[in-house]
């Protein structure tokens, strides 16, 4: 695991030993940006497998995990749910909202929060957040925010990087892959 | 926002300051060209969540936001209708009198018109507008004619890409980032 | 259009001079070899508008164009269908068979037929054809025995690719273009 | 075919003459990781033609040929009933209790068996299996664990790369392309 903290630089992995809460857009981020249509009325969008391995054991090491995102859909809730995220908010047009009464109820400061976000909408959270994470393929003003730009892109799986990430610098990432090999 | 400007050439620039109006065409475009069918008579088209969020910001700035396509369905209507366009004209198999049209109705020169199209249809257009641009993966003998190509592919963003570009050329990106950030 | 043919041998475009026959496989060459399935029980694959753009030109040029595929869906056959195929035999486990066929009921040599495939069971055809043609990401073994290897992959634009290339080595690109900028 | 065989290294080319099973996770090897919902409840995935023309080859070869998965859907099952695999797993938690079920049911030995896993939960299969392969694409700490790292990703042929490599170290490729060209 310590190969996975050779990429990062000393100020990422302190802020990353930090994080109580993991939370992240979704159009760009759980997803490619994709949004697809169909002549019949229906709507779809892909989700990456490798996101959803990891989310068990960020909750497993006691972090909040959840999403918030501007658009609205009952294929994305229905992702949401089988991931198990502790919250799940859509519809929000003002995303900073959301977030300050996310840090209100969980009782978290800034510095506690990792952000994934990749577009204009998502600024304000990759500013302020402590971890503020913007996808390879984020718009270039929201990267130029960010704490850390992830090697993958949106919908590649950048929330398992920044998973990994965050849980290799807390020191649990080994201890998990161990018990995989047992 | 200056960033974004230096990738350009001065020439590019001053096109782009006299920009009123944003045209693009829809398959390899707002698509990235895919059209998908399905055995049971469905077809599905892909867009991209970046192009959508900029769309608004155009036109707060004045700037007339339509699309032509020379194909016909209603998954594109649907797409069109949800981005507000001011016009979306489909299955328009002379391109070059719709846009007459268009310069007509709006009372616009060439050299006000920004219009992206990425194939042998939509050279006329790329040649005629002002600001004519082709996508990174649009046919090279369509971006032979283009004043810029761009660097992001069919549905991969580019219309975002030159809609920021446009937004920056005209002094109004660093603003509309400056609220975001509020 | 000379641009195109310098990317090409003057033996690639001695073989491209003579074809009247234009034959391409379709997972893989048409389509980027993707089958997607549905839990509903439909199946979908995803086409590339490039490629239905030329073929009307191929025609005009009194080429005929046609495919030869190994699996069976509606959805094929309806693409096929749309891009107006002098031919389209499907469920096809000889295709060898079927190709004589095509050579003996159109009085065509081999050297007259361009072909295009990716895998194995196109590889007698990609072999036999005055021009074989194999796609960027065609299996290796079988790009050994093609006359060309195209820059694109399968569902990428290939067809369009070959298809420009002909036209070009026959001199009628030219005049195409300059049709659409009249 | 001796071109294949160059890419590999002396020992990788001696586990995959041993190989006699041949094994599969379904998620990012199989498909590129992509679960992909609609709105109206269906769920699809992308797999990939190339791989599936193999895969009776490996049959003829007297090589068993199975999946085994963790997720469990509809789709899933009949491409995987299309391949006419020698045996199907799905939903299933711990992959290597299968494994050793497997390795028991037709009496072979860990270096009988080729492991292609492209995440966490394949780790112990990828470790213990004789050839244990991951995807381009697969986790770097699965890769780590793996005899083999393929050039393409999940969904891209994996499966076919990983089958040509074992036949053709088994001295079985030449014959089958030979066969296809007579």
């Amino acid at each position: 695991m310590e190969l996975i903290l050779q990429k990062y630089s000393q100020s990422q992995i302190e802020k990353a030993r930090k994080i109580k809460a993991f939370v992240f857009d979704v159009d760009g981020v759980l997803t490619d940006g994709g949004i697809i249509y169909t002549n019949s009325g229906d709507e779809l969008k892909a989700f990456n497998v490798k996101d959803g391995q990891i989310i068990k054991h960020l909750k497993q090491a006691g972090i909040i995990v959840g999403a918030i995102t501007g658009r609205k859909s009952e294929l994305v809730a229905r992702r949401c749910e089988e991931l198990k995220l502790d919250f799940f908010h859509q519809g929000i047009k003002n995303k900073f909202e959301v977030y300050s009464e996310i840090l209100s109820e969980y009782q978290l400061t800034d510095d506690q929060v990792a952000y994934i976000g990749d577009d204009i909408i998502d600024l304000k959270l990759v500013d302020r957040a402590g971890l503020g994470i913007v996808p390879a393929d984020g718009l270039e003003y929201v990267q130029q925010k960010a704490d850390l730009v992830s090697t993958k892109a949106g919908g590649q799986g950048v929330i398992r990087e920044a998973a990994d990430f965050i849980l290799s610098a807390q020191g649990l990432l080994e201890g998990i892959v161990k018990e995989y090999l047992a």
